[in-house]
């Protein structure tokens, strides 16, 4: 069943929902979970805006519920998570990796959330395996040819019309390169992952903070 | 040191020799590992060639050297190995997935030795999760057009004057794909697979098959 | 204005309309044709079905009523366009060149009618300019991997879920490879070719068989 | 012949040369040519360093030597011409386009030259077809997540060991995108525009600037 905006919450309980999928607002989200969560139903949420204060309050509630289980997730695309995942894997087996991300026009934000994360990601496993930096001889040329520095790895921006949401991750060594590219054409690409999540919440009790545990990834 | 065609092998005894690297011929692969095997010293081979009936010789040959260490790689690049080993941990999660590799057209064989092997271990992996058979409502059409059948994998082979060696795994879901690219524009990519193999093949005693399990792949 | 099913044809030339764009059937579009140039209306169609028959119908009709044009485009995209084009130009400038299309799975047909004609566009150019036939020099492999041969150029079709309708040719010679692509993800790519049609139209009397032939292309 | 630095250039003309082709210094060059010229050599040239006042000196000495003639060529790589060409006149048709250029990271400087020519020519293309601004919305970010600006279109450049010369031209518009790169593995691609060029120069007296000018490109 789905509530919407102004339905009773308590409804959920009535009807002996099971878990909760929530795509709402920051606004509200923490009420909804406080709810779930005193009530035993497990809570899949995409929605945004959680910081480590809120994940700690979350923590705290779950704590007093224990067998009730909170999903996070960032990002509910397989691929996207999988790009991810794969990027950080491999990024200390080459010297160099940049980041292309490709999007529409009428995007406000450059370089997108998941590029900025993927770097992040990136440079995590390289400081964790001891790479050393990324080369670049780069000593003449235009402002912002290079692109934008995120923790050391460069991130580029395409903004294309035409173009849906799009990320190409570039990694090579002597004689090689690995590119790992993930292409969004429709947001029902969220499905099979708030589905994963839903099949799989009751086994994860607690706080759960991304997709990617809920994966079997080898 | 390096021992070349008609030099004796027993100087690499008398030199202290702790590692072997061996990319020799399927005709003298096997004199050679014995000898090492014998005498303690480890061996990283790239030679082609070994079936079942070998593996199991030096298996047996190994069991009398405990502490000496045996790697059969079939491919040193390691962009290749991360490209099948991801490809297999993605392709549960997809609906559908193929295999393009592209080549200059003075190679004899299609598909490649990589391309059919990546299709067997993504065919493998699909099988173990129980995955639905890729969908295909090709009904007409030209012989050939949907490449060739492997392990029920599509694979299709460009050949191309320019090009060196590539291969790409397309996978997609709804509204998403995901695809991984090797290129390989040189046979230098090896080396940092085979100093891989020597620095690690001492931790590794007994007999290895591929250099994906000295990596560290999360 | 627009006319569907079942509305007076005739109300057209009531309306004082000066061009009509037929996205029809090919059991009606003759005779909403006919009933255009007789009534000295331009006409831009991208109903399929038009043999050398039909076309031959139409130039007799429009011998009647010169100074109305008829425009009929299999492909109004022009993205689809210039990629034809341009392949068919840069073609005999390489030794090598090949077609990867890649759609949804439940396309029916393989290769699809875009690439078996991007083929022929290929094959002809080659032949004008006495190019040598391609290079391959595979003499073993799987049925099927080297895609299907469309006038000696190979085709590859590619069906995966998540895509939409994209080609890729390969062209290549010694050191260098050129590669042309077309990603089409939404129908209203074709709107900009139907305007560019519509508007032209008028200035091109008689019958023109393809939109590339009222787009500037140098 | 060869003739290499040291050897009397007097022997040019002693062995009936009828085209010189001069890849040397631009300290050199011009002298080079004075002496062709002088001596009716035909020259193909890809030595650098011509500005419009060597232009200008080279027009005025085939003045006087009608018959000869001088080819200067910034790019011999036929890929190169095609992509630059195939970019200025695809770009006036599609609402945005982008320049992602990547190389090895040894390379000093960004964007490359020839990324910065092309997105010269996809903005001349577009002023003269008098196209709209190429949209961006972006408001926040990075700096540098957009890439450099050259002439109004955004250029990206990749640097990534593996790599060697590669370039891809992105122009979109509603519901499609067209990309066309170029992809240089080796400078023998420079080989066959080199002997294009000494084919075709008795038939272009006087001065050419580009090799696209020898090429029927339609």
């Amino acid at each position: 069943m789905g509530v919407d905006q102004g339905d009773p919450v308590a409804s959920l309980v009535d009807s002996g929902t099971q878990v909760v999928v929530d795509f709402t607002h920051p606004d509200v989200v923490m009420d909804n979970l406080r709810f779930c969560i005193e009530n035993g139903i497990h809570a899949v949420v995409g929605t945004t805006g959680f910081d480590d204060a809120r994940l700690e309050t979350l923590r705290g509630w779950l704590a007093e519920s224990p067998g009730t289980g909170v999903l996070i997730a960032p990002n509910f695309s397989i691929g996207a998570i999988l790009m991810m995942r794969f990027s950080a894997i491999a990024a200390p087996f080459f010297e160099s990796v940049e980041v292309v991300e490709l999007h529409h026009p009428t995007k406000a934000d450059a370089p997108s959330g998941t590029a900025s994360r993927t770097a992040e990601l990136i440079a995590a496993a390289r400081r964790e395996a001891g790479s050393a930096p990324i080369p670049d001889a780069t000593s003449t040329g235009l402002e912002g040819a290079r692109g934008a520095d995120v923790d050391g790895v460069r991130v580029h921006s395409v903004r294309v019309r035409g173009l849906v949401a799009h990320q190409e991750v570039i990694l090579g060594g002597l004689g090689e390169t690995l590119t790992i590219r993930h292409d969004s054409l429709d947001r029902v690409s969220f499905t099979p992952g708030v589905l994963t999540g839903v099949r799989r919440i009751g086994s994860f009790p607690g706080l759960t903070v991304g997709l990617e545990h809920f994966l079997d990834l080898g």
